[in-house]
């Protein structure tokens, strides 16, 4: 009799998009007539800039002609993409990696997701809390994060780096007698919208390469960064290519997130022993991955084209000027909120006391605005909650204004 | 100091398909005056069809305006592809499969790869031998394979099942004392082209559910089944419900290799005790994965209209007729060849008991055309070959004339 893999059953609840999902659909099948205004999951609404649309028309018409239709993809992805991306985000910045160094994906979810398949189970892994759930679910179904504390709502095996207003949203290395092997690393942080200035940064690549430990950072939101001195990208930072993966996704540089586009970075100075974890990802891309598709991928070299590149500042700042307008309006209405300058994600202090889920359950059913609970985040975002800069400027607006009917 | 998943490190070098792409690559870099044929790796060459352009561009506008941008998909899908596929696919054939019972994916390499992810890692597979390597590969990857005989070239934890031309390419049930959980089955066969008739499947549902065993069917290349009697999806057999998982694919009945799209079908009655593995499946699709871009489901939405289906029918003739020309030339020159009647592989016997690379090097150097050698598919394909049908007439049709130039 075959048996399951026993871990999913440890994860508690469903996935928190999905649960949150479920409680948006049925307030709006049982309320037809309220206009909801969604500010939670943190999916886009702009439509994809021009020179992507007539990048893909063209990848249509090569797809649908003998002599230009493209069947299965390099493992790794179009050279013509790895190496606008090598140039574009790396070189111009800096950086020093190559375009053999780049792994195309259809997103950074899954390779945040897969990524953990490469390590050993006995690896101990560190999060931030409040954390991108998928890091911690990844490694829960893989068995790595030991017994669920519903009480505490933490796992036995994993590292929790707690981000606090105290600590401003950023973690402090690990305490002595910590040693995590696999650290998850998120700036601009997703839920919080912190950031780390390089020098904050170069401290945990220093600390990774002392310790051993593997850095899989994150930096999906890089693109809106407006400060000086923040880094766009871990390798900006010396020694990070001995110890760093980093992930990047078009989903909110681009619009992305119904196109599927992404990228997974791993130095090949990158070892365990005599083994690369280059050489690792590569077997695993050509055993359970198939490319991204081809049309995609044009789709995503469009976004590094002059006109590619304007059009898709102007959507940024239009999404910028959304997250402003949520941190302003908020602050004058008396909430604490963080976040929102570098990032397209506010993180506020819930008012009143309430739990981050009474929260969300008073926004949706007073002013059918829905936003993410940040204790969906971890036991450290309990207490506040993430709005988006995502909507639409109309949206984020009477979202704003509807939340001041709300009494502090 | 973080380490490896060792079990990389067990997988004997790299995958099939890399490796020949190595060789060919060297091949032509090292002799680019030849015009190399390539019949090895199952890469389409037909454009997309004329519907499903059509189906893209008009996707591609909509993800371009405001009102019709989306983002996200649905975890499983779009319901209007979900519902197509459960009409056509199953419903249309007297299968029992409803729509929220189909997982959209980004192809069916990828989910045959994954689908081991919901089980426990004590769980024993079987395979038929040869085979196509992502089951087993996926499964060493995970740690169930035990330990590698470089000689056999075979694992201490699989049970092989033999296709040979004894039993027409068509495996036995397991044998007494062996107690496989999870049953990997592929009809039409890649790499042998072998299928099974209803009653012969339907022997395999039966055993799997008086066992407690779960059949994973790979059914990518039912759209090349010309024989009556043949089963398209194992859901044609009584009781599949309660043992099958299906995988299908887009890849070789619409050309999308390059495009990447297919589906799996997991049964709600499918349970580990009170465990669905559709609740498991849905449970790392909603961790793991995003979805497959909505332009891309929109194309597989057009596979099923009027127009695409006529246009496919006839894109897969002309491939049937390739399949044809091979079977029949080399029959013709002598060589012993099965496949090809209701798939697109030919199976032959190697000449003058060469080994399978043998052949390889020899079709390669001196006729300057690519097969897949079958002992890269396991033990039993030693001393066997497979030629692809998915190539151009032209292609086909002078790579069989080179080869009637070797001495049999």
């Amino acid at each position: 009799m075959f048996k399951i893999n026993e871990n999913y059953l440890k994860l508690p609840g469903s996935y928190l998009f999905s649960t949150i999902g479920k409680k948006v659909n049925a307030y709006c099948a049982a309320n037809p007539e309220k206009k909801v205004i969604r500010l939670g999951i943190g999916d886009v609404t702009q439509p994809l800039a021009p020179a992507i649309v007539e990048a893909m028309h063209m990848a249509v018409d090569e797809m649908g002609k003998a002599e230009t239709f493209r069947g299965y993809a390099p493992d790794l992805g179009y050279e013509f993409l790895r190496e606008t991306i090598a140039e574009n985000d790396y070189r111009a910045r800096g950086c020093d990696i190559s375009a053999d160094e780049i792994f195309v994906s259809d997103g950074a979810k899954c390779d945040c997701g897969n990524i953990q398949e490469i390590f050993s189970l006995e690896n101990r892994i560190a999060v931030c809390d409040p954390v991108y759930p998928v890091y911690v679910d990844s490694n829960v179904m893989a068995g790595r994060t030991g017994t669920y504390d519903r009480d505490r709502e933490t796992w036995s095996d994993v590292i929790y780096m707690p981000c606090t207003a105290e600590n401003e949203f950023v973690p402090a290395l690990p305490r002595e007698g910590e040693k995590p092997d696999l650290i998850y690393l998120c700036f601009p942080n997703n839920p919080t919208g912190a950031v780390v200035t390089k020098v904050q940064l170069q401290e945990w690549v220093d600390y990774a390469n002392r310790t051993g430990s593997v850095i899989l950072y994150d930096a999906a939101y890089e693109a809106y960064i407006t400060e000086e001195d923040i880094p766009h990208s871990i390798y900006e930072c010396e020694g990070a290519r001995a110890c760093a993966i980093e992930f990047r996704s078009f989903s909110k540089n681009a619009g992305f997130t119904g196109v599927r586009l992404g990228f997974t970075v791993i130095p090949k100075e990158l070892k365990c022993g005599e083994v690369s974890l280059h050489s690792l990802w590569a077997r695993r891309h050509g055993t359970k991955y198939n490319g991204a598709p081809y049309i995609i991928q044009r789709a995503g070299e469009a976004v590094y084209s002059e006109a590619g590149k304007a059009q898709l500042k102007a959507q940024i700042a239009y999404y910028q000027r959304n997250a402003a307008y949520i941190f302003d309006g908020l602050k004058d209405m008396g909430y604490t909120v963080s976040g929102g300058v570098n990032s397209p994600y506010i993180w506020l202090k819930t008012p009143g006391g309430m739990t981050s889920w009474e929260f969300f359950d008073c926004l949706l059913e007073q002013v059918n605005v829905v936003g993410t609970p940040g204790s969906g985040f971890g036991p450290s975002g309990e207490g506040y909650f993430r709005l988006t800069a995502f909507g639409s400027y109309e949206n984020t607006v009477e979202a704003v204004d509807r939340m001041k009917t709300i009494p502090l």
